[in-house]
């Protein structure tokens, strides 16, 4: 079902997801970078989901097979963690397991731009990038129009279009206004606070929480859009109550397991278009 | 000396204890997964314990002789640990260092399965899981009996024993009530919140206190009785204190570097039987 | 510019170090220990910088030639790391980049001890250590003393000379009172508190913040000086409004951020001799 014809159909779809995710506690495998996989846990954790961070070859490709979403984080890539991310990639794709690609500085350094391209083909369910990095994804194996660390998420539409195309999936931009396309549809949320960009991981954990939200529903639009409204509205109630990036992320965990499905509604500023 | 042949006595071991570990700063060596490393040292320092996280081939085995506990916990497997894991085990073991085993999701995967069985082949002083782990731990290399998720505290005790007797050790299973098995003796602590189950690392942390406590006593059943014990009346003092999962695991650091032995002697519920 | 003649200038110097990191957002590649990855990377950004852990072959060396800053600590040593070490450091070294080498447990075990004899031959801009690891670094190639756990800022001062002579660079001996040397110069810094050594990588990350202060002036023994006093102060300000270990962090990574340039001049406690 497509939910998200209207902002108040998205509304309400999103308080709804919350509810969802926090009685369905889903399954979410994780492969991300050494520095936030506690954060990422910790995320999880308190949006009601069941963080497992399988990683190894031999684990990877079985448990994906089971999951309920996966999350492919390309930010460190310790050895052998590259060959487990092709597992599981394949895996979730098989089972139909929806999985999210952070294609982390994607487009400045060598080894991990080799290995996006790969997972691109392997068609993610959702890729969540800033806009220089879905600018460069969008370029493997297509125009290559390179890296612009400068880019802003309007810039990035047009590649981020592209990208839904040849993935068939969606493609979510990070920034102060957050893109989300997928589909012939786009979806603007305007929510969230600059603190979270001085949490590490506060951009790494959101695609664990869209991996999260994507399980059990096809409209990965609408799921994708839910997720980052849920995680950018805790990080306002965060913001409000911090004197700073150490007390943020305390308070920032306590808001993603407290927040209710009436403040979420009342302070999701979506622009549906 | 066996000093838990009733609770009056178990309650005094575990305030001494608290005491002795403080005064003695516990070297505790941690093979331990990627998520929790920065947790479980930051439990570790808070106890009074120094946390040592030597875990590559060439350098675990020789620390493993020198340190005063050991935890090896199969949580993430990253690639050289499983080699460095065998090394600490078999070094503790020629030394007579203690080491505590966490065989994380054994029985559910497959690489880490067969580290497990290898790894209680070589006799650890205390295993510690989840119902679901100990029942999995057990059947290795025996009955089989596979993994039930679902498997409550009272379903492993039979296991937890017959796997006590084979290791020589102790066995410990976690849950809102932990077990404690060994030696033909069983306690159960009925202390803990339910937050301790949302942040990632509430229970693996729990191990290397296994190991920090195990250090210099001989009687194992009540130094892991005492280290239950002073981990979940530390997180009942936070969860007192806490607005959700991030202020929780804030206090509950603070709780384990200030709790008095008089309030753990107050507030421990043990059942010997 | 040789900034560091008399305290007063120093203080000076460190309070507008404060006010230019904070301004320019240096570029820190982190090739660190899996223990306290999360923690520098919130260190950094609290900072003001901008946190990168590119620590694989084929990454590494590349990023060192852009990166403002790069620190090289050898607490766990994960397998690929070392090649990447030795790969940043020469990057580094060929680019100008300043680098700083944390050689963590340094003569206490063999890996990392054979490790660190080929980075210092590479001349990191600044050596971060006890006393016991500069002691250790200081007898590598040289006359061999050993290490010795017990031994005092003090005991390492001709050590930490001597290393400064052979690298050309600064070396900074962390404790109660902290020493740098560099250059025939000697700074003391006598802030801190001893609660950051109950949260793991309260040294680790202060080798990233060197890094960050270095980048952009030459004169280093006066930038690592700054780096001590803006990171020890920090500590000084947390630990006021803190209940232990847990809460200390938090009020940290405020205090990191917050902190003003008037506040840091008014609390640096330097001893130029």
């Amino acid at each position: 079902m497509t939910v998200s014809a209207t902002t108040t159909d998205l509304v309400t779809f999103t308080a709804d997801a919350l509810a969802r995710v926090r009685a369905r506690t889903p399954l979410v495998q994780c492969l991300t970078n050494s520095v936030v996989m506690n954060f990422t846990a910790n995320v999880l954790l308190a949006a009601g989901a069941a963080p497992a961070m399988v990683d190894i070859v031999g684990e990877a490709g079985p448990f994906a097979g089971v999951a309920s979403g996966v999350l492919v984080n390309l930010g460190t890539l310790p050895s052998g963690q590259p060959e487990a991310m092709l597992e599981a990639a394949a895996a979730a794709g098989k089972a139909g397991t929806p999985w999210v690609l952070d294609p982390v500085a994607v487009g400045a350094l060598p080894v991990r731009t080799a290995l996006a391209e790969r997972l691109v083909a392997l068609r993610p369910t959702v890729v969540r990038g800033n806009a220089s990095e879905v600018i460069a994804v969008a370029g493997l194996g297509g125009g290559g129009r390179g890296v612009d660390a400068t880019a802003g998420v309007d810039d990035a539409a047009a590649a981020a279009t592209a990208l839904a195309e040849r993935t068939g999936g969606v493609v979510a931009v990070s920034g102060p206004v957050d893109l989300v396309v997928g589909g012939g549809r786009t979806v603007r949320v305007a929510n969230g606070d600059s603190l979270l960009t001085k949490v590490t991981g506060g951009g790494c954990a959101l695609g664990a929480i869209m991996a999260a939200y994507a399980a059990g529903d096809d409209d990965h639009l609408a799921t994708t859009a839910a997720a980052v409204a849920y995680y950018t509205v805790a990080a306002e109630l965060a913001a409000e109550q911090s004197a700073g990036p150490g007390s943020f992320a305390v308070a920032f965990l306590d808001a993603l397991a407290t927040v209710t499905p009436e403040t979420l509604a009342e302070r999701a500023r979506f622009d549906v278009g």
